[in-house]
């Protein structure tokens, strides 16, 4: 099965070694973030995909100044929607009709109970629910590069506000969640990489009720 | 490439044909939820795994009566822990410790350092992130399933409370996130599976920054 071989393959690559990684992989991987799944469909997030050389330099010591920042060919910035508004939720609406070729009415329904939910709770907690929807193109993101035999290194150690500062963020309405530079393993150099894979066991991890 | 190919097929079921997923297509999608990376390791969550035809049909009126509770053959259910402690890090550094033939003491800054962040946080920010964790693995779920051509359900749509009190979550230190159930689709009755899979342009998804 190709995913759990991907996922065996991958480890949270702590050193690269600075080559690039072809743009049509790097696409292929922005796919499957756009396929994940999100709830009502919202996709409350964007990616911004970032291969300038200055401003990978300038994001560095914001991220504990780990070397990936740089020497991943790209790194990609997910940041989510700081709030759900009325004009974010008819947007998404809106398109899906349109591909549909439905009339948007079809949704009224359904879109009057997401505001009548979302609207009324506090932006924080908005946010809170959208960046976990992040987590779930996150995760596709890092076994989508494994099953191209990229390397990713996830990582959420990084100082947000600063981040979104020089990403100008806020403007967009957006906060910044997580990071995940692409590349590939420095074999030499890379001290995680001969290290065992290691997991929780089964026992203590599932639990079954039949 | 075979995620691209799985994350297109897939959808969220709305109707399932009561059809059980062979056992050895179940192993292989918790597989993948427990090769999903997480932060520093931890694995903040258990996935509880339930067969039982009358524990369903209690927790379908707790999940706005979803027929994919029981018309699924197996329902995961993703709990995440309640809080960060200072046994459940020793734990799980122990048992990596432990794997990889290494004394424990290898891990003794990075595990302080975990415990300065996380110890003296409010529970509810720890279980936030835990939660966060949790839908990476979520993610991997669905696709492990697509790649199986398993149908699958993601629902963060049911009274977390009421369920927790149903399986005893709270005596384990955990709390419901997210539910999946896992099944096959009734082509005939599901309304969504004829529609198009709609997702917002890759225009507004993505920003290049070279």
């Amino acid at each position: 099965m190709q995913l759990l071989e991907a996922l065996n393959w991958r480890y949270a690559t702590k050193k690269m070694n600075g080559l690039p990684v072809p743009q049509e992989k790097v696409d292929k991987i922005l796919d499957a973030t756009q396929l994940a799944p999100t709830s009502s469909g919202l996709q409350p997030f964007k990616i911004l995909v970032i291969t300038n050389p200055e401003l990978k330099a300038k994001i560095q010591p914001i991220a504990f100044n780990q070397s990936q920042i740089v020497d991943g060919s790209h790194l990609l910035v997910f940041a989510a929607w700081d709030n759900y508004t009325e004009k974010r939720i008819d947007d998404v609406f809106a398109h899906t009709a349109i591909e549909r070729g439905i009339p948007i009415s079809t949704f009224d329904d359904y879109c009057n109970r997401l505001k009548g939910m979302y609207l009324s709770r506090p932006a924080e907690k908005n946010f809170e629910h959208a960046a976990r929807q992040v987590y779930i193109a996150f995760g596709l993101a890092i076994a989508a590069a494994a099953e191209l035999q990229v390397d990713a290194t996830p990582m959420e150690g990084f100082d947000n506000a600063a981040l979104d500062e020089l990403l100008q963020l806020p403007q967009q309405g957006l906060k910044s969640v997580t990071l995940l530079p692409l590349g590939y393993r420095d074999v030499e150099n890379d001290w995680l990489v001969k290290q065992k894979k290691v997991r929780m066991p089964k026992s203590e991890f599932f639990q079954q009720i039949a």
